[in-house]
């Protein structure tokens, strides 16, 4: 199967390069970036364009959202599969007579970030069994946990990552305002990160719940609310304890 | 040193059970819930009592902050210094004519969850350079990660851990109530949470950000909006996102 990757971001990136890793053969990797293409191209040995789409049995895209439909309707060929990487679209937002799928690596990608790929969980999406087989199939050369999913579910599995990783991260980088403010190491909280993370594959999340809300502790939560200066960071800090306090019906 | 341990929820829990690890004697535990210390007493082989307090060198207190003033009251002994585990109270919330001190460890601590206190940051304030050096002495038998922190710091730690631990935990359980609404098993998240979490130890948390909110996807945003049927987590989800933006400038 001749495999072409379009795009240049961290998904495309950390894709090419478990297939290289995999010896699974890239034929192009195709997009607008000639910067970004040829430092993937250099580093991973993989031919690349600006402007003329190779031919292949299979195109992958993993551009952002909003421009999957634009690039989609490049692929001129009729007899071939095209898979985006998205979490929030349905096949049906590629733009072209060829056969549709989804490609969905439930993972945060950062390009200087390096990932186990065995680990990534893929959901993958086809119009019929016989894609739906060749893209498990190549799935399964790069991952331990592959599944199905369609678009209904594809959708919900996004949020819940949105929630798990990305407010997440978000959190990490207002708390580290805070003790950059104070001129406390962030480095002081990773253990603590770490144990947080930690205890959930031990126990469920919601018998983990420590800290001031959970014990409404009215005097620990005036003082946080005194301590903060920044709107946003007092925003979320409202919002979180009351959302534990709902949770736990306190 | 005599040392008591005056509490026998999960950080007076852990304490004894960091000390006894290393062989540091702990005269007696003490506290309210005779259920409890007899199964800490049982498991660590430490003296317990709910009535009649051990006469020691250091008593610290691992109780509730809203606890903390009341217990501290029953400490009749003055030649004696008295600690107790608050990362939110000074030291001056103990009530006696004793030498007072902070012993903090910043961590999250749930019984059932085991740890490696070595790893365990703690932070320590004492009234003289004495008692000081004591208590880093008795953090470093168990912790290799022992400072010096005054209130002033101490609670901006406490308040950066919130951010950083509590309402990271609580992003975890409102994203299981998604993915169990839709039968989505909540292991397929655990490889990008512990990603999520081990990418801060090599990039700033601002920079590792990604997700809707930071690339400003409208038509992602909305379509959550649109698949979120609970309150709190519409409130958790658009405050979030607001403060990604502002976070950016977008």
């Amino acid at each position: 199967m001749k495999i072409v990757i379009i795009g240049s971001g961290n998904v495309a990136y950390h894709l090419a390069k478990a297939f290289h890793e995999q010896k699974v053969a890239v034929e192009q990797i195709f997009g607008r970036n000639d910067i970004d293409l040829k430092s993937i191209s250099d580093e991973l040995n993989i031919p690349y364009s600006t402007c003329n789409l190779s031919d292949a049995d299979l195109y992958i895209i993993a551009v952002s959202d909003g421009s999957i439909s634009e690039i989609s309707k490049i692929i001129t060929k009729e007899n071939c599969l095209v898979a985006h990487t998205s979490g929030s679209l349905s096949k049906e937002h590629l733009l072209g007579d060829y056969r549709k799928a989804s490609f969905y690596p439930l993972q945060t990608f950062s390009k200087s970030k390096k990932l186990d790929y065995a680990e990534i969980p893929f959901f993958v999406e086809a119009e019929n069994d016989e894609d739906l087989k060749s893209l498990q199939k190549l799935a399964q050369s790069i991952s331990e946990k592959v599944m199905t999913s369609t678009y209904e579910k594809r959708k919900y599995i996004h949020l819940t990552a949105v929630f798990a990783c990305n407010f997440v991260n978000h959190l990490f980088a207002r708390a580290k305002e805070i003790s950059d403010s104070q001129e406390i190491p962030f480095g002081y909280f990773l253990p603590l990160i770490q144990e947080t993370t930690e205890k959930i594959s031990q126990l469920e999340p919601k018998l983990a719940q420590t800290g001031p809300a959970v014990r409404n502790d009215a005097r620990v939560l005036k003082l946080h609310e005194e301590l903060i200066t920044n709107d946003e960071q007092l925003k979320i800090y409202k919002v979180m304890n009351e959302s534990i306090k709902k949770m736990y019906e306190l």
